[in-house]
C-alpha cells in the first residue's frame, strides 16, 4: 500500500500525570505499529500545546526495549499541559490536524481532555474532514463518568493506602492527632481509598472526610475529640476539596482567615491546593485550637501532612492491575480506530469482582464523559458523613492490589 | 537451671519510628529466646515512659509467625516516646530496673537514647548493681557517630529517592519550580540521598541544600534562577534544617517573618518542622517573589511538597539491606550480652562496597555514640554548597537497593 493512502495520527498526554500514564502511551504506540494503516504517529509535546505549536516527536519505529522502559516510567513522557482549552484553542488544534493530514487523535487525559476531544471531533464533522478522536481515560481522581474506574487511580490509591498504613502505625507509636490531606478537589474517590488501611476497628484512618459529605467545623471538631478521648489518638484523612455545611470549601474559609489575599488562585479562580501544605496546616492549627480546651493535657500533639505530588508520581507502589489496564486502555483506543468505530472514549465495565475481578472495555460517547465529574456515590459514605463504608472495600481493593500485613503485639 | 538464677531483661523503642525498627525488636526477642539465660523479657510500652510507669508487655514465648509479621510492620510495635530524659528520669528508670530485677536493657533509638543508656549504665556501676545496657542504633537521620550508617536510614533514603525520581518526572511533565522538603534538622544525610534520583546531568534533583552547607537567600535565588533559565524547570531538594550564611536556620528566618508568634516550638525551643508544610510553603513563596521579577513569564509555577512522616513509616519501599541489618543490630545486642561484653552500642563497619557490599558489627562505647550528631562530611558536598558529589553515590547506593529505571523519549 503506498504511503499516500496511509493516514497520520497524533497522540498526546494531558493534565496531572499518573504513575501509569505512559503505559497508555505505549499501548497506543505499539498497537499503531501492529495496525499498519497509520503512516506517521506524532507525539505532541506538552499536550495540546504541542499540537498548536507544531512541537511533535516521531513515535514510529521506536525500540521495544525503550518502549517498555518508557511504559514503566512515571509521569508524561511526552510532557503535559495545564492549558485551558476553549473553542478558539480547539480551532487551532483542528487547523494543525488538517495541515498535517492527521486523521486520528488519541488523547490521554481526564474529563477536560474528553471535552477537547469532543469539540475537535465535532469541528471535523462540521468541516466534513475525516477525523477519529479517541479519548483514553487517565486520572488519579477517578472522577470520569461512564467508566467503572480510571487508569491512574489504582496506583494513586495504592500509594495513599500504604502511606496511611504507615502513618497509622506512626500515630499508634507516638500518639496524637494527625491530619493527612489527599488530592481530589471535587470527588472523594482517592481520599476514600485510605479506608483500605483499616484492618481492625481501631486502626487508622479513624475519620475520613470527602467533598461529597459536607462537614461543619463543629462536627469535625466533635468527631476528632470523640476519637481522641476514646483512643488517645486520632488519624484524620481529609480531601483537599472538603466542604462545609453550606457547600463552601474548607480551603476557602480557612485559608482566607489565615492568609487573606496572599492565596494563589488558578485560571478558574480556585485556590491552589496541590504543591502546598497550607490547607493541612490550617486544619491542624484550627483543630488544635478548638480541641485543646476540651482536654486537660497541656500540650496536644496535632500534625498535618499533605501527600502532594507523590500521589500521582511515586514509582515504587504501582498497582499491578492499574499497570495492565492503563496499557489496555491505550491499545483499545487504536483498536477502535482500526475497527473503523466512531470517535469515543475508552471505558471499563467490571465483569467480575473479588478474586474473580475482571473488566471488559467498551466505547463510550465523548459527550457522556466530558466535563462533568462523577462523585463518590452516597452508598460509600457512612451516615454521619465522617467515614467510608465497608462496601467501598469491594469496589476499590481489586484496583489497588496486595496491601501490607500489619501485626500488633 | 532454676528460675531464680536467671535474669530479667527490658527492651524499648524510642524517638521517631522507622520502617524497620521492629526488625531490631524482633532481632532482640528471637535472640533472647535462643540465648536461654534470660527469664522474663519485658517490652516497655512507649519507650522509657513504660519503664517508669511499669507498663510492660511480656515478650517471651511469642509465636514465630507473629514475630515475623511484627518485624515487617513499620513503626514501633511497643510504642515510642519523645520524653526528654534527664538525670532524674534516669534515676527512675534505674529504680524500676532494681525493683524488677532487670539485668539487661536493650534500647533501640538515636543518640539521645544512647545517652539515656549511658547514664543508666553509669548509675548501675556506681551502685554496684549488675546491669548491661545495649543501645541498638535506629534513625532515619543517619547521624550517629562511630557506626558507618544506621538502621532505618536506608529505607527512608529509598523512599526519598523514589519520591524524587517520580517528582522529577512530574516536574519534567509540567515544568516549573518545585521545592521538596526532607527531614533532618541537624544533618543532611537523608536529603543528600535524593542525589540517587539523578541519572543524567539534567535530571532532578537540580539543587540540593543540606544544613552542613550554609546558604544565603541570595545564593538560593541565584541558583534556582540559573537552573530555571537553562532548563525551564528546577527541582530543589532542601533539608528542613538548612541554614543561612550566619548559621541560622532558614525556618527561623522565614517562619518568623510570615508566622510570627504562631510558630510552635518543642521542649528544646526548636521550631516544629515535621508534620507541617510551613517551611516548604515559605520557601516556595519566597522563591516565587524573588525569581518572578527575573523572568518575563507572567506566572511562575512554584510549588512545594513536604515529605513528612511518610519518610519514616512508608511500608512499600523498605530497603532489603536495611531490613536485614536492622534485624542483625537487634540480634548483635543480645549476642554481646550473652558473650558477657560490657555495655555498649551496636555499630557497623563497612568491609566491602559496591557489588561486594558487606558490613561487620562491633561494639562501640556508649559515650562515643551519645548526644553529638555526625554531620555529612565535606567531601560529599560540592564546592558551591548547592549539591551532593558523585562520591556520595558509592556510600549510599548499597544501603538503598535497586532503583527504578527511568526512560525518556
Amino acid at each position: 500500500m503506498g504511503k499516500t493512502t496511509k493516514k497520520n495520527a497524533v497522540v498526546g498526554q494531558s493534565g496531572g500525570p499518573t504513575a501509569v500514564i505512559n503505559q497508555s502511551l505505549v499501548g497506543v504506540i505499539e498497537t499503531v505499529a501492529e495496525y499498519g494503516e497509520i503512516d506517521r504517529l506524532l507525539g505532541a509535546r506538552y499536550g495540546v500545546r504541542g499540537i498548536i505549536e507544531n512541537n511533535f516527536i516521531e513515535l514510529n519505529e521506536l525500540d521495544t526495549g525503550l518502549l517498555e522502559r518508557i511504559a514503566d516510567t512515571p509521569c508524561a513522557a511526552l510532557g503535559s499541559t495545564r492549558d485551558k482549552v476553549d473553542e478558539e484553542y480547539c480551532r487551532k488544534i483542528f487547523n494543525a490536524f488538517t495541515a498535517n493530514d492527521v486523521r486520528y487523535f488519541f488523547y490521554i487525559g481526564g474529563n477536560d481532555s474528553a471535552d477537547t476531544a469532543r469539540i475537535v471531533s465535532e469541528m471535523a464533522d462540521e468541516a466534513d474532514y475525516e477525523l477519529r478522536v479517541f479519548h483514553i481515560p487517565k486520572t488519579i481522581d477517578n472522577d470520569l463518568r461512564v467508566t467503572d474506574h480510571c487508569p491512574g487511580y489504582g496506583s494513586a490509591a495504592r500509594f495513599v493506602t500504604h502511606a496511611i498504613v504507615g502513618d497509622g502505625m506512626d500515630n499508634a507509636s507516638l500518639p496524637g492527632i494527625k491530619v493527612d490531606v489527599i488530592m481530589g478537589r471535587h470527588a472523594g474517590w482517592l481520599t476514600a481509598s485510605s479506608m483500605l488501611a483499616r484492618h481492625d476497628e481501631n486502626d487508622a484512618p479513624h475519620l475520613i472526610y470527602v467533598p461529597e459529605a459536607p462537614t461543619s467545623k463543629e462536627q469535625f471538631v466533635n468527631d476528632i475529640a470523640e476519637v481522641y478521648s476514646r483512643l488517645g489518638r486520632c488519624l484524620v484523612v481529609v480531601s483537599e476539596g472538603m466542604v462545609n455545611e453550606h457547600g463552601k470549601g474548607w480551603n476557602e474559609q480557612l485559608l482566607k482567615m489565615t492568609h487573606g489575599a496572599e492565596v494563589e488562585r488558578d485560571g478558574h479562580g480556585n485556590i491552589q491546593l496541590s504543591g502546598s501544605g497550607m490547607l493541612g496546616d490550617c486544619i491542624a492549627n484550627f483543630a488544635k485550637a478548638e480541641i485543646t480546651s476540651r482536654f486537660s493535657k497541656k500540650k496536644l500533639r496535632v500534625r498535618a501532612d499533605t501527600f502532594g505530588y507523590l500521589q500521582r508520581s511515586y514509582p515504587d507502589s504501582v498497582s499491578p492491575v492499574d499497570r495492565i489496564e492503563a496499557r489496555l486502555a491505550g491499545r483499545k483506543a487504536v483498536e477502535y480506530a482500526a475497527a473503523d468505530q466512531p470517535s469515543g472514549s475508552v471505558a471499563f465495565r467490571r465483569t467480575g469482582n473479588g478474586d474473580d475481578y475482571a473488566i471488559e472495555c467498551f466505547r463510550a460517547e465523548l459527550k457522556d464523559v466530558a466535563r462533568i465529574t462523577k462523585p463518590l456515590p452516597a452508598e460509600y459514605i457512612n451516615e454521619a458523613g465522617n467515614n467510608i463504608t465497608e462496601k467501598f472495600r469491594d469496589y476499590v481493593a481489586p484496583l489497588v492490589g496486595e496491601l501490607p500485613v500489619i501485626a500488633k503485639l
